[in-house]
């Protein structure tokens, strides 16, 4: 199963693409940023991460699309702002026919460090060491958006590791009340 | 000059299309909603609206497109959701190479009705006499999409009758801060 994790953002949004075997066994297939100008205004910002994100569907045609859940950032109107990223992100994999799964950030490092409190360097040193990297991937969005995948793919895998902090997919009852 | 103004929402966005001459005179082209499934998921929604949008513009070829903007909403989850639409609306303008316009709530009521905190019934009142209809635009959102539209040409045609509430388009400053 191949899956591409995002962590949106408009001036740089993370991607990972991960694959993971019957055995359990996951690879890193590629990962990395798209960056937006500074100053481009946002309709041209999230055209790029649009067409970026539609670009890398495209090349590794994964199964399915883990997007981490943004309802939690402090600043309402970055986070408002973030949402903008976060619905094309959403319009590329539905377009292209992905299952489209949203993991709430605690979920994420509960799947891949096995607590929701995990930090940031935690969390790098889990990916670098499941996925048997040399190095953490980086810029650190390009890490997070790998993280997401992971997690998708434990998940799936593990259906019980996520306990009680369930991921939503898009067809689930969460989803469905918005 | 022919634009399509929008009012986004995830279950129901207005629009609307209007033409100014040089006289100052307006004239409504089309106006409605676009609906989506309230059990439908997120992605799907958003494709709604992405296609619904799309398709008013190449059936109508707008020079430009006006969208209210929403950083003022109350409940932050539901702005947060609301983000996404308007991230799909303002991509479906970019893609067809719109000049877009965010225009404040109080801004789009102080061009249409003369000020910032005209009540509904007022702005449907001033949108129904501009346009010389027989009937207030329905339902509500419609309308709304409608002022949109009306308040970016009076913008453009009397340009200081904003005042200080001066529209932002995509290429100012404030876009750029994004």
């Amino acid at each position: 199963m191949r899956i591409l994790g995002i962590d949106p953002g408009t001036a740089c949004t993370g991607y990972g693409v991960v694959t993971g075997d019957d055995r359990g066994a996951f690879s890193l297939v590629e990962c990395g940023v798209i960056r937006t100008g500074a100053r481009d205004p946002l309709p041209s910002r999230l055209r790029a991460i649009f067409e970026g994100i539609s670009d890398v569907i495209v090349r590794h045609e994964p199964e399915a699309l883990a997007v981490e859940d943004i309802f939690y950032a402090k600043n309402v109107r970055t986070t408002v702002v973030l949402g903008h990223a976060r619905g094309v992100i959403l319009l590329a994999g539905e377009q292209c026919g992905l299952a489209i799964h949203e993991l709430p950030p605690a979920a994420i490092k509960k799947a891949v460090v096995g607590t929701g409190t995990a930090s940031k360097q935690q969390m790098q040193f889990m990916v670098t060491r499941i996925l048997r990297l040399r190095s953490v991937p980086e810029p650190p969005d390009a890490a997070d958006g790998v993280a997401a995948a992971l997690a998708c793919l434990m998940e799936v895998r593990i259906p019980s590791r996520a306990g009680g902090q369930r991921f939503v997919s898009s067809a689930g009852p969460r989803a469905a009340s918005l």
